[in-house]
């Protein structure tokens, strides 16, 4: 762990080959597999818990569940997102605004929302585990949660490296891609950042590359080289930039998506939005979206929403009384509406 | 939970007791069993982790391990304090200062400091778990610490009310009473609060009942009522005031606690301070000790420090730079090396 | 009092029955008139000195003259809306920008634009006077300045629980209902929140009881439950929600309003706006207005605007800078323009 | 009035010479004696009615009331103290600290403290009324409240121009001169700032010419200039500096005052703690005193407090949580401790 | 110099005119005479470097270099301006974006942005060189850029008083008038303001009584007097307020300009934005431009653009985190692409 | 240049090695080298006229001189201090103070303080020149300054690394060592700090090593290693921590330094102080000085003070209202007056 936790097994690993014999390290390695275990047995029980009450309290055809991801750590910038999820939790439930969603669901019914808690990811850290397995406890963690019906995982990050253990998970849980709705100032879809194949700038060239996802569209794009162009035309994605947003509006507010597919996954890099409206971001990138072409985009999509995220909030960026968080909040709360039914 | 997750199971028993019968009640309540044990394995393997990886260096006689417990709602203003942990291990790592303490160990080195995490409080309490049993999982967690040689724990809060369970584990395990010196601008000594008996504002009156403390030194004192004088006299507290600071500082700077006993707890609520000097916290009580006075209280006590807990820190109320996160951190970084030895 | 002013007369009736004799409380009653007849007095005094003062320049049709209103205690969640009025009439003549309206008025000019100044909200308060007559404070106020020719109150929140009575003593003192424009991200018209009748949550469903507003045209809402849409029905209000925004758009700029009634009533609630542009308000909610729409509908609208208000600015949630402050002032200054003729 | 109320009635007179007819004049000047009537009502009926209610509950030997003066306008660099009274009232009742004073007494218990409100400054002055005669509404005030048995004012500023009215009022009211007490970081004893003989930088130059105060001490000094030390000299203060302030610490703490004249009063200047202690002030001024410096100066005193000040808090400038309007208002309490009894 | 340097030459001048001879001022002036030269001479070599370089890289019909000019005491209000050049040329090159833009063209490349350094305005100031000569240095130094072919020059203000020598220099350079497209909350076309000719809220009246523009559109406009469109009138201003933009977009996003004449320079105040857009701006003035209208004005302008400037970004009213810092940095960046060819 | 500038030279012949001949490298070496030569010429021109002004006023034995030095790429941290000087600058002569020093110089009498503006150390940076000519032009500048009888050198970081060509200045103008008061958290003297030797966390090693300095007094030291107190030794620096400055005080309060060298340099890193006190440093490092403290130390030195620094005050990280720049203003103030005689 770079930051968070230098102290720990990583920097010893590192440090000081000499002190660790052979024995040593495959007795920590013990250690470490005993503890992603126990991680994924906690998320398991919530997960149980949870799909059991909803159960009891009559099913539901689709139920939201949140899923926190506090990962920070493959941002090439800053590394707040890290501390997402209880700042996005604590916005959901906030004195300040009423429970129900602006069609009309009731966030407090658990067949709508429930909660999961989040991944121990900087526990898992600490304790010297590397990014491939970390990714790998990411997917089990989604796919415990979709093994208890009718949940659906809306996770909350976390940076956006994130998105591409979660989209594994739904595909392969599923059995087959999903179409993506993808929106952010950024295509992310470099084949490689700063060396790093996990970087929030690549999860989705993981995505396409995997064949997780049949149909990519990007919205909301305006920081974009020529790779990210040359990238999307590989992957065959549909990249729709701001500088041609109002001719594109139209086409935007009446998607239908996921037909033939898994169904339709959404992801919401809070950048998307304009800094004057999500001023909580790592990556400032005037000229986005307004909150209001987000949710016309979100209410006006036909088709089956199997799984969401809500990623790249900053709370060590956002202002002191946290308007990103409550937009962040209000996003979860509008696509948990979406998914649940 | 009242704020966090209001739309949990606890709000469901609230709100809709006829949906629900026996059968549904008894199905949830095994739900959380599993959770709760899921949640103590958890922390039972990370810190036998941590314990093998000190050992297998070599041992040490005393070594500090981390513990966090991001409980907040226990408070009668703020409940910011819930979101401190991340926050403090974020500044004890931070690039701006070098991992040496003021005297000379090296926080790196794991038989000096390493890190369990935090327990699932939020997820916990999202289950419908309520706070009697909250309250043994933090003690059982702490326990599960000290059941690993030579790990003695080092809690970060949390509102104060931790220091209740936090204690009564210390004490239990050791199998009898501690000198507690207690750094805090309130006694928080109150009967009840709010008809809350583990109100932030009573553990200390828990603490004495339950005998688990035979000396209590309170230092800073400066916001104190009737009540809270005449508990000190029932309970024989020491309560040092700040009124007359100038005149003990001498006492102070050179205490010698935890002979005949189990060894000396300290609990540093971080309102001790001035506000100048920790402006982060959620009661500012003008006329504190500044950093340099705690610093000399610590530096020169002598005793064997078997725990100790930093508690209060507000992330919320601290500045942009978070400058009460690193006084809070160097708290902690001074504190592990009074411990580790 | 609830937050400030803890220590005056209304706690003392709460907690200390047995010692006010009968006779203590008609001699408290008796000063609790006079200061209540003393703060219409000096509201008197200054209506009649601005009155006279626009009369001496040459009179005019219409003049708008403001009224503060300190009152934030019937907010559900922050009370900081009672700081407001200084806060906006220092932003209306800071030095940031000129004195003229979008359309050329002067509002030096005091047959545009004068200021009966506030009334004594928290100093009634904390004689122990309560809400009902409180009310009736505010009304009588209100009735003050129209009193004078040719004012016309300009009222500035407070929270939205001052609407009730201020559009109360709007109609009784035209002499019939008026037809009320109502910009807000939520209705306000619960038929009680929280137990309290005056609830800034409910303030319209008094006004429509009272039959002081024929029409009443909700204008931005995005968080409304069940409750507030059939109130919203009962009472035959036009809610326009923001999820049709784009649809309504043509309609809301091409308003008619108060003929054959006695004219209309603005109320512009500062959280109408998408916080983006009004972040200094109790309640965030995203996806509101931009200042421009709410200047579109303002400039467009036809009619007598006979009185109005802006309030829920919350000066505690407001940038550094005091963004919101100029954001409130500009309405101010751009409803003068509308009112005065 | 130069930033609030531009359009008043001042800038009429101003800037229309020819539009006035002297009968017009005198018009206006009636109303504007009726509104500086109805103001002192005001201020007299709030007085009696906290008097009498004193006095119900068994009456004390001195009892404080609080009295507002918002006025900012005398200032030489910021005006934001106008701002200052109801946000030190906020912080004397806010629920972050107990109500008791370090000592013990009781502040909920009206013996101890009471509040007349504010004087109507800003209302005054956009009216039209002049300097000359706004400083004796604020004379006048005082004596208001001084003429109710046992009240005695703790005025809160505004600027540090209001002490000169304040202590004006108090001298003539007891019929002799007072021994003051001065915390600051400036001398205020200019003979006349910037061309204003009301400058925040005279008033001690005032009361020292009117014969008000026997003996002026003045603490805490650290920004003073040849003129400064001059008039000190002149008017036989005694000055004592920050920089030999470790020196006069003996001294400073064992204060005994106010005999053979009419009492003591005390003028608390924030600005005389250490920028570290109180950022919300106008004047930065580093090297001045912590709070428990000033605490143990003020419980240390001996002497019959008459009356006292706390000034030139300036709330645009403190932190977002208001750590300095919770310093002003500790202040406020432990000098309310020391006048009642 | 005012508030900066007040210890300076200047102030010298003013007060101690006694203990100057004229042999002391010739002997002052003379060293004036060199600090100006040595001035203009350091800017020339930087603007040679900068040339050179581009031409070995093979050169370009047009490069964009950039010049700062760090004046900001022409404005009326507040002078952070003058700290503008160094914050936007850190968030021009801050890591958290790429270095393309929206339409393709990469910053790095030196024959795309070059950048000549800042004229040294505040030392000439503090030199006691008064405001006539330094508008001469101003326009000499962009002169000096215009020198070296291809570079083109976009300054950085400043306020927005600069825009005055510089599109003086550059009409002189180039031999006769430019069209000026101006983006802006204000006409800045007073005759004089308060006094100064030079005044930030005069600038482009000695622009067109210079005859330095044929067509002058100004776009934005939202705070206008009676003076200020009776001055556009006097001088054919094409003026587009806010109030008719939803109206006058469709030309605006279809401009063509400097035909017949000697090109199209932009001029963009920051403030032509909404504040909610660009908080960091000493006018706050709500009902502007959002940022992607500004973009699909340029992106969309027909025209050969010979310079430009983007001025009045005051760092000391931004948001912690720079966002109008960045804001500024992105129309830097899309003016360079307009420019550079 | 890393962060600021990265299209610059230094970028280009890093990145194109290929497309840049021996002929074009030469080319720029020349431009570079004019550019050099210029910024030089300006500080001396600049250094000529303030000290013939001086002259002129009738000379002084000694008279301060400011020089900015706006170097922050040294920092391993964070690079704010770039931007310190010109806020350093402005709050100097800012309206919230008097220009009396607190034992009463007169600091606009230029005989005390004049001003040589900044080395353009960005300019050359971004013009391509390397570090080892960067600290060659720093010192040759503050020779420029020595060179202009009576001007002694007050020179505004910057980083610390700067003290390093400083003080080699100095020293080698005087033809030999001065005695250095070193004010700072940290020891700065690691032999090298990531690989960089001018690092601003090694700069007093250079110092020692070039034997520029005879005794090395640090003072404030809290944040040091088991290398920094090795290199302490070796050097046979008078380290003193602040573990011990209860009992150094006495020492600290009565140094007398300078005799049998060539004078006494004081070097104040704005750390040395406790965040409480200066929070806008990059290293927050609890348990420092007060600014007392700090002033104490200076006011009892005895010594002939023939140049200072005041470095490391970091803009980027100070409150809003710019607290730390009026800290670091008043020990430039300080200093100025302990320089000037």
């Amino acid at each position: 762990m770079l930051k968070i936790g230098q102290g720990g097994i990583r920097h010893l690993q590192r440090s000081s080959t000499a002190s660790f014999t052979t024995v040593s390290a495959s007795s920590i390695e013990k250690g470490q597999n005993r503890v992603v275990d126990a991680s994924l047995t906690l998320i398991r029980e919530r997960a149980k818990l949870k799909g059991e009450l909803v159960r009891l309290l009559g099913g539901a055809k689709a139920s939201t569940s949140l899923l926190g991801v506090p990962l920070g750590h493959n941002s090439s910038f800053l590394q707040g997102p890290a501390f997402a999820p209880p700042r996005i939790r604590e916005a959901i439930w906030c004195g300040s605004t009423n429970s129900s969603t602006e069609e009309g669901k009731e966030l407090k019914d658990p067949r709508v929302l429930t909660d999961v808690g989040d991944v121990p990811v900087q526990e898992i850290r600490d304790c010297g585990v590397d990014d491939d397995r970390l990714m790998n406890v990411i997917s089990e963690s989604v796919k415990l949660v979709m093994e208890e019906e009718p949940l659906r995982p809306l996770v909350l990050g976390g940076d956006h490296s994130i998105s591409y253990p979660v989209i594994r998970a739904v595909s392969e849980k599923l059995g087959g891609p999903v179409d993506v709705l993808h929106l952010d100032a950024h295509p992310d879809i470099y084949d490689c950042f700063e060396g790093n194949k996990y970087s929030h700038a690549s999860s989705f060239a993981r995505i396409m590359e995997g064949g997780y996802a049949r149909r990519l569209l990007q919205v909301g794009i305006r920081s974009i080289n020529k790779e990210g162009r040359e990238q999307g035309k590989r992957f065959g994605v549909e990249q729709y930039e701001m500088r041609t947003f109002s001719r594109d509006r139209e086409v935007l507010e009446n998607l239908k998506l996921g037909e033939g597919v898994k169904g339709v996954y959404i992801s919401i890099d809070v950048d998307c939005l304009d800094p004057a409206f999500a001023p909580g971001v790592s990556h400032i990138e005037p000229g986005g979206l307004s909150f209001r072409d987000v949710l016309n985009i979100l209410h006006n999509l036909q088709g089956d929403v199997v799984g969401a995220d809500v990623v790249e909030f900053n709370p060590q960026r956002d202002t002191v009384d946290g308007m990103t968080a409550m937009v962040a909040a209000k996003l979860v709360r509008e696509l948990a509406a979406k998914i649940s039914k």
